[in-house]
């Protein structure tokens, strides 16, 4: 590591808006940073827009700290199934870059870097059990609750990549085979049941259903217009209808990670991702729920549930400590 | 490790009917065996009849090969709930020794013995994984069909235990929520699909909805008696109705190995368990439809699917390899 920048790294975090770039040390602590819009456009071009994306926010740090960008050990989390030599094999939010090797897009528009690249919520999980919510656990699951369910898994301290560096797509274990259709090509995903568009399509069919009065009420009577948005805004001031769907949606999550618990016997299971507003709200009820939904659950000892604490810079930052232990 | 017995080291594998006792070198070739019938019954005792009958089988091992059990390693395979220090936490098909810590059992009866105790699913994969069908995969899963699903799970070449031990109870993954009722308290778990029960369950289904009608006649009509046994044997001897309910059950076998798949990305999955038999029936529709099933199928390397290798003694010899590696 360059003695210009000492003891940092530098995380960039890629989401499906926007990207952020931060130089941090090994507590997480951020020296610098850089946020610019994530390249538009399902076009696939091989990776080009989303490495120039990448490139203005890591320069940008450089910058900032007076070092050049090969100075610093560089982390970058991906959303999509990343293989273990770091090419996005699939990337359903990101089909720009599908197929795409951008450590190496990297290295030819900024020279000389050392780029460790990993999946976004296994990221977000290594920053969580080393600085967040499940520091102490050694086998943790972190639950990525946004658009979808992502989750990054790490056991005996290690994250589990998986034999293809898959590993952690967790949101499509199906958890009810005649379940609603996903794109993933599925029925039943979990992520049908528990995350932000499973919120939206579940508002839908309770107002439908007579159910969520008030906001039906709001969108002068037109409950196919109720939507995710509505619900959690009303569940969050108290509506007493909205809250029963988010206890709804709270008992799916406990389902699925009581099914992730069979599995793989976590300690302790965090809840990140975009639903951070909610996730008290959806906690609560998932608590609730979770050792009834056991096997042999009175004689287990309880799961730590918790929301993620490093909020929206987790992903970065674990994309940084992961370029540090690589370095 | 005593010079009266180089190399060796005695597993044991308690079933729900035997015990196995084999003394084995590192390559899992059997030197001395000893099979006993498991304690009946349902009382708890502590696990005192259970060691009984454990004690006899491997005194019987080392009589055998003129050392005493002091001599060897041992280890001890056994189903259901293991916690990290030995104890059996939650043994539905061992409710006897419910509770108890059999390597303290057995050092009462056999004076100082080093035991170590796994999972009995967790024994057969590290067999299989490292003498029979999966050899050479770091990132496997070993699925054992029998009255339910067992697993063992090995990443990185490692067993993974789960923070308390009980990792790998695969078969209560839940797959539809409205599902029939498990024993063990939830509704639609996988073994309730792709099991020997399973196969029971659904064989009475089916004849009730006018299938399987050369079974249905044999049993003079009455569709409530068609078992799972009359289904697998006129599947092996060409029933077509047979075998197409063991294609459904194979598509369940899928299922699940997929759910699976979406969190751990193994690279090969062992079928084994009492079920062997049939396993090349199910196996082949469940290799048919699993790539349809994973989420980017087409992209992914496709995940070797196989039956066990080394038979019914294969949880035996695990249970010798892993007293091995902590002797």
């Amino acid at each position: 590591m360059s003695l210009l920048a000492p003891g940092l790294s530098l995380g960039v975090d890629v989401g499906g808006t926007k990207i952020l770039a931060l130089a941090c040390d090994a507590e997480g602590a951020s020296a610098a940073s850089a946020q610019v819009p994530s390249p538009k456009g399902d076009v696939e071009d091989g990776g080009a827009s989303l490495a120039d994306a990448v490139c203005t926010a890591i320069t940008s740090v450089a910058a900032d700290l007076g070092v050049s960008a090969g100075d610093l050990p560089i982390g970058l989390g991906l959303p999509g199934m990343l293989s273990l030599d770091g090419v996005l094999a699939f990337a359903p939010n990101l089909r720009s870059a599908s197929g795409s090797d951008l450590a190496a897009l990297l290295a030819e528009r900024l020279g000389p870097v050392v780029v460790t690249i990993a999946n976004d919520a296994d990221c977000a999980a290594v920053a969580e059990q080393r600085l967040g919510a499940g520091r102490g656990h050694d086998d943790l699951i972190m639950v990525t609750l946004g658009t979808g369910i992502g989750g990054g898994i790490i056991f005996g301290g290690q994250l589990l990549r998986g034999g293809n560096g898959f590993a952690g797509e967790i949101g499509h274990m199906v958890v009810d085979v005649d379940g609603p259709p996903c794109p993933c090509g599925a029925k039943g995903c979990w992520e049908r049941y528990a995350s932000g568009s499973a919120v939206g399509r579940m508002a839908r069919e309770a107002a439908h259903a007579g159910r969520l009065s008030a906001l039906v009420a709001a969108r002068g009577g037109d409950a196919e217009s109720v939507r995710g948005e509505d619900v959690t805004a009303a569940a969050l001031s108290g509506d007493l209808e909205a809250r029963v769907l988010m206890d709804e949606v709270g008992w799916w999550l406990a389902r699925g990670i009581a099914n992730l618990a069979c599995v793989l016997d976590p300690t302790c299971v965090v809840i990140g991702g975009g639903l951070s507003e909610v996730t008290p709200l959806l906690i609560e009820p998932a608590r609730a729920a979770l050792p009834g939904l056991l096997e042999g659950g009175p004689r287990r000892q309880p799961i730590l549930l918790v929301p993620a604490a490093l909020g929206p810079n987790a992903g970065a930052i674990g994309a940084g400590l992961l370029a540090r232990d690589a370095a």
